[in-house]
């Protein structure tokens, strides 16, 4: 199910949110004026690492063009230890690759005397702080244009801060407020949630930049871009027709050694596919807004994206660990021997995008440490439906289209070893931004994606810079796209979290890492489920607890109620009931024509009908007519209804003319269930006028823990003798109403299968193989074909206990 | 629609023929006995080239086995010349390979004592070789045990040589006759069944063996035999989820030279198509009987493989001429310097398999003289659904399920030279009949299909034998499952003829044959489109006649009935019509939440439906209601019911919930439109509960050529005015009775769109343009939305005629 159907009201909020916020972003930037821009942790890793630099070519751009700026470095520490510390960080700033060493000491020089460090500790700190650039503003005759504030400090000092800047440092009227907010911005939806909320409580939505820097990084910045310069190429091509697939890839060598303390409370989906990876899924798979310069259209067409994709489950997804992941932990955690973690250092995500363009097209999400390389992409394979008549050996790059046609975007490293756009030349030659992208220079025998990398047109940008620096721009010039909106990050959770939950228990997958992890890793997808390509290597010292496996048992073949029981593990029983279904279809088309079904509703039908669906080509569907045994008076949209189970799991998949497919009229004249409006007559009428004799080639039942089956419940007043084919009945849970086949036309039927799975079936199994035929107390037990063969369909669970 | 739904008579009586004609055949091989063999056409090139190797190689495999056997050479010339000629044809037999020469020349020795030439001519020519062979069986004690007639004459002898055996030439009671005869089996599906009803008239069914030698090429027999033998490995795989695509390929090097007064006449299609991998796709796609051994069977699931062909249409093929081909046909059939032929020698053929194995799998035939290499084979690519987390350089052919994985049947030649069974070794070690097939050495540096040979399991036959060696031993030991029944025969003309037709008069695309044909004739496809990939190269003399093309206009907007009027060429007209119609979806879904439409059917809407189905991924189809305009009187499942169209084209592509389909309801109580069945009202009355106000976002209409709309047609006493929202009409053409909305109700849309296409509505488009509104006489001209909107698409042909 998409998100946004599970989600209705959430959606509707966030999309007239969304809108909101983003109002009056732009005017307020083309005043020009002075600018206080204040990083909290000014003296950490990140900082040291990116942030100074950054603040630096932000000064170097915009210098000049209308603003004055001051830097603000702030950390806890005490002022004089702080500023050295800062100084220090300070040192290595670097200028543009073009400037003269003088020039550059110059601006350096500038950029020093605008920065200074200050303690906020306190609240009187922000007071001062406020009371401070308000002084300084107008000491120099300044018009104050807006506040920066950074938090590059951890997630729990967040709150604090937040209500500080709020209470004592928000500039005055008509100047723009804005805080930059890093990662991780909580561990699962409710988490999150809190800390919007807490942060809500602070700062409007347009004042708050959450950074993902992988937005920042050149060749993911361009995925819009690109798509848009290059519409016209790519209109027809964006699409489930002619995408194959799409591989969204950061693999990194380094394990977490030094980083178990936060690796061990996030793992590789909180640290990477929730964030990063997720981020450049939208931006790949949403519709195109006209207008790519727009925030608010490419927010609203991201968060749209999000509605589309598919809820992720158990099977969408794998996980690994490398082997020394557990005694790291163990060493820095000072945990015992006995510890073994299960968290992800390895994920492979198989996600699916529910909408008409990408329906079907598999979009891989994979992450790892410890790996072979390091790399990070984004592959675009187009599928190949070509067939060239000449001779592998003269196909000639730019005309073949047999050889593989696939745009990559490479955020960096592997062998190429900078960010790229490579488009295959037999796809297209891209637009790129003539100043930014420059051609590759061909670098003979190097291969990438398969290809020699003459096989591409590519491009990498003039300049490589650094992802911080690009964000700290776009700060700057409130391009909110470039950042996480809390809608953006709550449908991001909303996504994650229920395979974050299912997987919280999962063993990973073990492997000894680099090149040695050989093809251990390696990844199938089928059918919505993702798997490793190989099988679980055998463990050689099995573990105690030795439970019997599916395989140890067959089908089992003996009698229930002096009636044919079929008795096997789940699989091997879901399975063998197709079949014997598929050969009584094939057997009546080939007798009658035709083939009426008459199938139940509930959970243990839908691995049938899944069975059904994939498993059974010669299944004679355009002849065979679907019937319900029973149904709830819902309106057959409903979730809950038994009909939109038939349609989500069978009928979606095969080709069952709408004309042989035969719901219950439960909703007629807009009502439910109205006695008045006949509908229990009216597919009476039906049944006697499309089956012969009224009497269904094959009529599936399930049985409850109460000894119903159909909607037949004990001590009901119709349907369990009588004339009537098709009755209205209650059940004691709900929804109360009910419509179901009558017992006297179920035993009609040609043939009649019982399918019970399930251990809480135990109990009235063992009951009533022993009772004798009393409908009103069971009504199971009334079931017995007049004519016809009914066989028992149980699993071990439901009949071994 | 398959072939099956076309002609359901014929296909019934064709499976019941069958069951007939296999009857009695093993039984009567095992009584041994005296068996003549008469080769027709004795002295002949088939029969000097494989046919007389063939019958001695049957000689010594079978003789001592309780048969014996003498061999009659045959034809029209004179005993003595016959004689000589057939000798000089002998000469050359050779014995196996491991044959010591003196045994072989003894071997010879025999196999030419018991053949002898004889003349036949006459009818008294036939009868005296019965009456020889009578007596020679009587002399020598023998029990006569059969005859078999060889026919490799020109067809135009069949019906004589038929007529005489079947008179004179009959073995008496107890013994068998068969007689084996050659392609050409007629021109087209009338030929063919003309020839057939002839040959049927002398012979029955289980007395002729057609040959199609392919059949009897190693790889291409080894089909079946390998599917079976490995069934447990290819059970999974050899269906649409796995199947990315099959390429039956047949190219030479050898061009038409100094065959092309039978060239002309057949062309390629004819000539390889037809036949040759038609049997090949039968083979590959059709189910795996239980027993691949029984004739029966195989022959039946063969016929049950062409009824799931989707029929051909022009736009499934391409086709080419290579450059010298014309001047070859004028030299060699003294043709004016004028003359251009129209032959294929080059044809591409997109074959679909429209059953739930298959469904969506391309077939892809092709065949071609004069090209690059001469190379015969079936391919089955398997999809690639692996990602290898490992970089490329390390994949292991065995384990990487990231690398190609295919299954080649190799018929001959090409880089590999002889015949061989291929299996990528990612797929699984088959199994291979031990005697017959052995494991190709390696060569290293030989790439086959994109990869090392070394990336496959290969096997080849342990001795080469020749297609005609081994169908003469299967004629001998009555297996007919490879050999072409007339059932088999007609159903390959049913399905190709019709293509043939829609080729007649198409100009070949010219190549230059050889290598230099580059990627000239590369070919794609494209939801069940074949087409060159490289656009057709410039004329650089255009011819007289220079027409139009659609590119000179662009889409016109002006005004018709004071209404707009938009007018294109078609694939324009339809575009922007889809696109106006999704906008307007877009919209409704965006204000009410839901989108109703209303469609007309017949057949301009189709290209709509494909329009909207292919192009158009941001339809809120979940949301749309889809309603009828009208309907004939016809059930829902009659071809000719305008649901029926809107399922094919539409509903089989989206995904349109099952309860916001409205088709009308003309078939209540299993009666067609009875006025008490109250139909329409019912209609009305889902139409005022779902729709606001009974307003539709948008009915598309049509109009006919007598100015009829909807189901409403001139003088009609209902729906023209009045109350009813749904009414009953007459039409003057079957099926007379319709369903349609009313007048008074299409005016209550909020937009209605009148579709009118191609040059038959010339005169009632002018006509219509100047009357008044006068809905009695021109029903469309009452359509005039009372507060919505109305808009006019036509074609220049509608509308500029």
């Amino acid at each position: 199910m998409p998100l946004s159907d599970r989600h209705p009201g959430l959606w509707k909020m966030l999309m007239v949110a969304m809108c909101v916020a983003l109002a009056g972003c732009l005017q307020a930037q083309e005043l020009h004026g002075h600018v206080s821009i204040v990083l909290l942790g000014a003296t950490g890793d990140l900082a040291k690492k990116y942030l100074w630099q950054g603040l630096f070519q932000l000064y170097l751009d915009e210098e000049g063009k209308g603003h004055t700026f001051s830097f603000h470095g702030a950390a806890l520490t005490a002022p004089r230890q702080g500023q050295e510390l800062m100084a220090k960080a300070l040192e290595s700033l670097s200028c543009p690759e073009d400037t003269a060493p003088s020039h550059c000491a110059a601006l350096k020089d500038q950029f020093l005397r605008l920065s200074q460090y200050r303690q906020l500790k306190t609240a009187e700190d922000y007071q001062t702080l406020s009371k401070d650039i308000e002084a300084q503003v107008a000491r120099e005759g300044l018009r104050e244009a807006g506040r920066i504030f950074y938090f590059s400090v951890p997630p729990f000092a967040y709150a604090d801060i937040a209500r500080n800047i709020n209470a004592s440092c928000r500039p005055g009227p008509g100047a723009w407020l804005r805080v930059v907010l890093e990662k991780p911005f909580g561990h699962d939806h409710l988490s999150a949630q809190q800390l919007a909320t807490e942060l809500g409580s602070f700062f409007q939505e347009e004042e708050m930049y959450r950074v993902d820097h992988y937005l920042g990084k050149q060749a993911v910045a361009q995925i819009l871009p690109f798509r848009d310069q290059n519409r016209k190429a790519l209109d027809g091509l964006w699409n489930r027709h002619h995408v194959e697939r799409v591989e969204i890839i950061m693999k990194e060598t380094v394990d977490a050694e030094g980083r178990t303390s936060f690796y061990e409370e996030y793992g590789v989906i909180r640290d990477i596919l929730q964030n990063h990876l997720t981020e450049i899924l939208t931006l790949v798979a949403m519709e195109l807004p006209h207008n790519v310069s727009s925030s608010a259209a490419v927010l609203q067409h991201k968060l749209q994206a999000f509605r589309a994709l598919r809820g992720l489950h158990k099977g969408s997804a794998v996980v690994g660990q490398y082997q020394a992941y557990s005694a790291q932990v163990r060493g820095e955690l000072q945990k015992p021997e006995s510890f073994h973690s299960l968290t992800p250092t390895f994920a492979g995500v198989l996600v699916h995008v529910d909408n008409l363009r990408w329906e079907g097209v598999p979009f891989l999400l994979m992450s790892g440490k410890a790996l072979d390389e390091r790399v990070g992409y984004v592959r675009v394979l187009f599928k190949n439906k070509a067939f060239c008549v000449h001779r592998e050996g003269h196909w000639a790059p730019e005309q073949s289209q047999c050889l593989p046609r696939q745009i990559i975007f490479h955020i960096g490293h592997g062998e190429l070893g900078h960010p790229a756009i490579l488009v295959s030349r037999n796809l297209f030659r891209p637009t790129l931004p003539a100043q930014g992208w420059t051609e590759v220079q061909e670098r003979p025998g190097l291969r990438v994606f398969g290809r020699p990398l003459s096989d591409f047109y590519a491009y990498s940008p003039v300049r490589e810079r650094e992802a911080y620096s690009i964000l700290l721009s776009h700060i700057f010039h409130c391009r909110k796209e470039s950042f996480i909106t809390t809608e953006n990050l709550l449908a991001s959770w909303v996504f994650w979290t229920p395979l974050l939950d299912s997987l919280a228990h999962e063993a990973p997958r073990l492997y000894p890492g680099g090149a040695e992890t050989g093809h251990l890793l390696d990844l199938e997808f089928n059918g919505g489920h993702l798997s490793f390509s190989q099988q679980q290597p055998e463990q050689l010292v099995p573990g105690p607890g030795l439970t019997m496996k599916p395989s140890d048992f067959q089908v089992l073949g003996t009698r229930y109620r002096e009636s044919p029981l079929i008795s096997a593990w789940p699989e091997e029983l879901i399975s063998k009931l197709a079949s014997d279904i598929e050969a009584t279809a094939v057997q009546a088309v080939r007798r009658f024509g035709k083939f009426h079904l008459a199938l139940s509703g509930g959970s243990s039908p839908i691995a049938l009908f899944q069975q059904l669906a994939t498993g059974h080509y010669g299944f004679p569907w355009a002849h065979t007519h679907l019937w319900l045994v029973d149904e709830r008076c819902v309106p057959l949209s409903d979730p809950d209804s038994n009909f939109q189970g038939l349609q989500a799991h069978l009928l979606q998949h095969i080709r069952v003319p709408y004309y042989n497919i035969h719901p219950m009229p439960v909703h007629l004249r807009q009502r439910l269930c109205a006695e008045e409006d006949q509908g229990a007559q009216t597919y009476a009428g039906e049944i006697m006028a499309l089956v012969a004799n009224s009497s269904f080639d094959l009529v599936l039942l399930g049985m409850g823990t109460d000894g119903h089956t159909a909607s037949l419940f004990p001590q009901s007043p119709t349907g369990l003798d009588g004339e009537q084919l098709v009755v209205l009945t209650q059940s004691p849970l709900r929804p109360y109403q009910r419509m179901s086949l009558s017992l006297p036309l179920i035993n009609r039927a040609k043939k009649v299968a019982v399918l019970v799975m399930g251990r809480t079936k135990r109990e009235i199994t063992m009951l009533v193989s022993r009772v004798g035929r009393e409908p009103k107390k069971w009504p199971i037990s009334g079931v017995l074909p007049s004519s016809g063969q009914l066989v028992w369909y149980m699993d071990y669970e439901a009949f071994l206990g």
